[in-house]
C-alpha cells in the first residue's frame, strides 16, 4: 500500500541536513545523467494548465510533482514516486511543503560550497516560505551568528525575525533597507517576487555568496546584470533549465551563459566552483526537475 | 483529507449503471465545451515516458490520469481530482482499474445510444481487460441473451467465458473462430491487440453495433477501412483525438473523417447517430481524455 504524506508528516520527518545531502546526491545524479530530468510539461485545463515536472533515478524510481496554474486559494501539490522495478506507487505527498523544502535543500547544498567556510552572517531579502526554507537549510551547513531579513512588509519581516529566532535557535533581527541586511553579510539570499534588482552590487562584502530565488527573466529579475555580470562564478541547478526558459533568463546570450557551472558538476569536482575567498560566487536557481520525487524516495525509504 | 481508492475500493464501489451515466455526461460535458480535455502530454524520463491525460469540469473539479511507458509489471497509474473551489486534493485512485472502467462505461454509453433497442446478442473479439469492462458496461445497458467470446488463446476464452457466466450471470460461450462469434450478433465489440482486421464486413447481420477498442491507425487496425467505409454511422468519443493520432488515424483522409460523429453531440441531440434499424453503426472508441477524473470525481461524491 502507497504511503501518503501530508504537509503535517512532511514537516515532521524531513531534517535539514538529510535534504541537504539528497539534493546534492541529486544535482551530481542529474549531472551523471542517472537522474533524469527533463523538461516541465503542461495541459491547457481553460483557465490555467496543469503542469508536470518529472524525474526517473535509472534503477529505483520515477515519479512527478504535478501543479496548477489557476490561482485556486489553497491549490496542493501532488508528488508521486514510484518503484522502478516493478512500478508500483511506493509513496504520495499531498500539500505544499515538498516544493519549497527541495528548492531549500538546493540552496543548502550551494551555500554548502560556495559560500566561505567560515561564513555565518546571512542577509535574506524576502520573508516569505522560500526565503523560510533556505534559512532552514544554511543552518544546516554553517553556524550562524546572525540573520538579517528584509521584506517590504513590516509585519512581514518581525513575524519572520520572530519565528526564525524561535524555530531556528539564530539571532535574526528585521531591518528596514535592503542594505541594511546586507551590509556586512557574508551571505545573501533574495528571494522575492520582484521584477527589478533588489540589491546592489557595491553593497556586497567580498567573497560573498548571493543566491536568487526570485524572478530571473531578461525583462524582470530580482538581481541585477551588473552583479551577474561581475560574479567570478556563477552556479546553477541546472544549466538547461536556467537556458530554457521562455521569455529567456538573465543568462541567455550572456558572457555568464558560456561560464554557468552546474552544482552537480562541482559536487562531483567536474567543475571548479569557489576557489578562493574572495571571489562572488552567485547561485542561478532553477529548481532541478525530478527532485521532489527524489526527496519523497528518499524520505520514505526507497533507494 | 484526500481519500485514497485501491483498486479493490474502484470494484466494490464503482457500478456499471452508474459508470455509463457518468460518461455519458462527460461525453456531453466534453461536447458542450464545459468539460476541457487537451491532448495528452508526455516527458521523456530515459527508458520511456510519463504520460498525463487532464480534465477540467468548469465550475467542480480538475484532475488527471498520470501512467508510464516503462513497461514494468506492475505499473500503476494515478488518478487524481482536486476540487475546482479551493483546489485541495478530493481523492486519489491508484492501481489499474479505473482506465479500462472509463472506456468500459464509454462503450456502454456508446452501445446505449447506437445499438438497436432490442439488440441481445454479443459477440466480444478479444478476452483481455478492455473485453471485460466492455461486458460490465453493456450488460447494463442492453439484456444480454447471448454472449460469445472468441480469442486467439484457448485458455483465455475459456476462462472469459466462465468467468462472465459467473460474474454477469449471461450465457457465454467461447468460440473457436471470430466469424463463429460474430454469426448473427446485433453487438460485435473488437477489443484486440490486433494490426490486421479481425472481422469481416460480410460476416456482420443488418444493423449491427461494431465497437473497435484496439489498433486503429493506417498501418495496423484490428477493424478493416472496407468496414469503415461501409458503416452508414461511425461515432467516436472525441473527434480531436481521433483525428490527431500519430500515426494518423485510419478515418484521417477519408470520408468518414467529415461525417465523423462525436458521441456526445448524439447524447446532446446534436449529431443524428443511428436513424434507422438496419444502419451498420460503428463506435469509434479512443478514449475521451480527462474521463478517469470525471468517474473518479463522480464516485467519491464531488459534483
Amino acid at each position: 500500500m502507497a504511503e501518503l504524506l501530508t504537509d503535517t508528516a512532511v514537516l515532521a520527518t524531513l531534517r535539514a541536513p538529510d535534504a541537504v545531502r539528497w539534493m546534492k546526491e541529486a544535482a551530481v545524479a542529474a549531472h551523471r545523467g542517472d537522474l533524469h530530468a527533463p523538461a516541465r510539461v503542461a495541459a491547457d485545463i481553460g483557465a490555467g494548465a496543469l503542469v508536470v515536472t518529472a524525474g526517473h533515478l535509472d534503477g529505483s524510481w520515477y515519479g512527478y510533482r504535478a501543479y496548477d496554474t489557476l490561482g485556486l486559494v489553497a491549490g496542493e501539490q501532488v508528488v508521486v514516486v514510484h518503484d522502478a522495478e516493478a512500478g508500483r506507487v511506493h509513496a504520495l505527498a499531498i500539500g505544499a511543503e515538498l516544493g519549497p523544502r527541495r528548492t531549500g535543500a538546493l540552496g543548502g547544498a550551494a551555500a554548502d560550497v560556495l559560500a566561505n567556510p567560515g561564513a555565518s552572517r546571512l542577509a535574506l531579502i524576502g520573508a516569505g516560505t522560500q526565503a523560510w526554507t533556505q534559512l532552514w537549510a544554511i543552518a544546516a551547513v554553517r553556524e550562524l551568528a546572525e540573520v538579517r531579513v528584509f521584506a517590504r512588509d513590516q509585519g512581514h519581516r518581525a513575524g519572520f525575525a520572530r519565528r526564525a529566532e524561535e524555530h531556528f535557535r539564530v539571532p535574526c533581527t528585521a531591518v528596514t533597507s535592503a542594505r541594511d541586511a546586507v551590509d556586512g553579510a557574508d551571505m545573501v539570499v533574495c528571494a522575492t517576487p520582484s521584477a527589478s534588482p533588489v540589491v546592489a552590487l557595491d553593497w556586497l562584502a567580498p567573497g560573498a555568496y548571493v543566491a536568487t530565488l526570485g524572478p530571473k527573466q531578461r525583462d524582470r529579475h530580482e538581481i541585477g546584470t551588473d552583479l551577474l555580470d561581475a560574479a567570478d562564478v556563477v552556479v546553477t541547478d541546472s544549466r538547461a533549465q536556467a537556458l530554457g526558459y521562455d521569455p529567456p533568463s538573465t543568462v541567455v546570450g550572456t558572457r555568464v551563459e558560456h561560464h554557468l557551472q552546474e552544482l552537480g558538476a562541482v559536487l562531483d569536482g567536474a567543475a571548479a566552483g569557489r576557489t578562493s575567498q574572495d571571489q562572488l560566487c552567485l547561485f542561478y536557481s532553477v529548481g532541478l526537475a525530478g527532485t521532489e520525487p527524489y526527496l519523497l524516495a528518499k524520505l520514505t525509504g526507497l533507494d
